[in-house]
């Protein structure tokens, strides 16, 4: 099963996502319908007003997700080209909810004479869909409500003003989020996915989410041991190789330029930097 | 004026703290009464029904700030004495909601087999009342609602798991707020009062915020520059020397202490760690 949050009218709207049809479930969007404990059904069940697939405008999945949680240095494939040992660890940091943006949306550069250092960060989503604190194991994969597409575009000179990521992580209307939750399966945290980025015509990520150091379950583990996860959080669990910052020279995104964000079974987000 | 978060009957209510009497507003909490463009004369005419000022249960200030903006390093006499030079630019971290608690509640400890590393930061909350985004000088000064008291309580060891603070600043229930948004003149960004934190009766902390290295109009300056800054939002300004785990030997709080954190012509916060 496929969700999504479209625009309606001014209006944003959740969806189920049909071959034929995306139908509403009733809910504003992804994340009202998370906190329904009933969601899997409710959402299967929706007969709602149905809208053409062809010609949905999405936005972002969860419109004001609680928490983004997003994973830096998560990639044991990236993590052995730099020679570096798998860290103890997951390194985190946040964004918010107005740094995200939709599937489809365009990107909102910096000014120029703030910052020029766009980079793209290919990331796998996961949507929660559960409550948990000091969930352990199944417990932790419980709470997986799905899988999103999701790039961490990175403002670098930002991110590097100090040692806290933040203030070029966070960056308003930076984040495309979707365009679909992938419904797991109850307890399935597997997450074997094709990942690439690819900006105007060139690959420039091409990993599996299988590579991830720090997996679903370890990091729901690790978060929710000092905070609560709640239906709609997004956790971002990281980029493999292929960065425009760790490239020599260093290549950026310049206004104009798409970025393609492909996670195979998943979806992609495809965004035009203005 | 001074303004409060109070629980009454299960709910949370915005009410102005009067000499004599808590006056609700009609808000469920600071944050809504901020959201409204004319919550100055609002506040100041509200005539809802009144409260016993010694006997009022308060909430956390606003109980949903879209964003919790902390600052580190940011005392220069605690740089002074570190032999630093002042940083160019501040350094910034999370908090969420989820990680407020009101100014006289009980702190949930970590379970000990998770930390004991349990320390304080007091620090002066700039709360937001005005949208901004790319303000300078007098319109970051304008967004200024006025200040609050915060404890910036950190786990030490899960702040240093990784390079990125979050784990260690974001606990449940961690961090005190409260109990009065003392409101600032608008426009009025002087911000110069005495601080400090005391442990069971001990002074630990005592500097005044006249030391900020980055001060209210700089930091709204700054973190406009990448978000919107929106009214409920707060900024929690940096600590000055004193922490606990920067003492030889190292000092923690113990379950069953005090920690005040008080800042004079603001507040107090009093917060048991059970």
């Amino acid at each position: 099963m496929r969700l999504a949050t479209i625009r309606v009218d001014g209006e944003t709207r959740c969806v189920r996502v049909d071959d034929d049809a995306a139908v509403e479930t009733g809910h504003a969007d992804v994340g009202e319908l998370l906190r329904d404990p009933t969601w899997r059904a409710d959402a299967a069940r929706a007969d709602g007003p149905r809208h053409d697939v062809d010609h949905l405008d999405y936005a972002t999945l969860v419109t004001h997700p609680e928490k983004v949680i997003c994973v830096g240095l998560n990639y044991l494939d990236h993590i052995a080209e730099t020679g570096r040992t798998p860290p103890e660890y997951p390194t985190l940091f946040p964004k918010y909810a107005r740094s995200l943006t939709g599937a489809y949306d365009d990107i909102p550069m910096p000014h120029d004479d703030e910052s020029t250092d766009v980079d793209w960060e290919a990331e796998l989503g996961i949507v929660i869909g559960r409550s948990v604190r000091r969930a352990r194991g199944d417990d932790a994969a419980a709470a997986i409500a799905g899988w999103t597409v999701v790039n961490d575009i990175s403002i670098r000179d930002f991110q590097y003003h100090t040692t806290q990521f933040m203030p070029g992580k966070a960056w308003e209307g930076s984040t495309p989020v979707g365009p679909h939750l992938v419904v797991a399966d109850p307890g399935d945290a597997t997450a074997e996915f094709p990942i690439e980025c690819i900006v105007d015509d060139q690959v420039m990520q091409s990993s599996n989410t299988k590579e991830l150091c720090f997996g679903p379950v370890a990091l729901i583990e690790y978060i929710s041991t000092f905070i609560t996860l709640v239906p709609g959080d997004l956790i971002v669990t990281g980029t493999p190789s292929g960065v425009g910052h760790a490239r020599d020279p260093k290549v950026f995104i310049r206004r104009g330029q798409t970025v393609v964000t492909r996670i195979e079974g998943v979806g992609e987000c495809r965004n035009r930097c203005v």
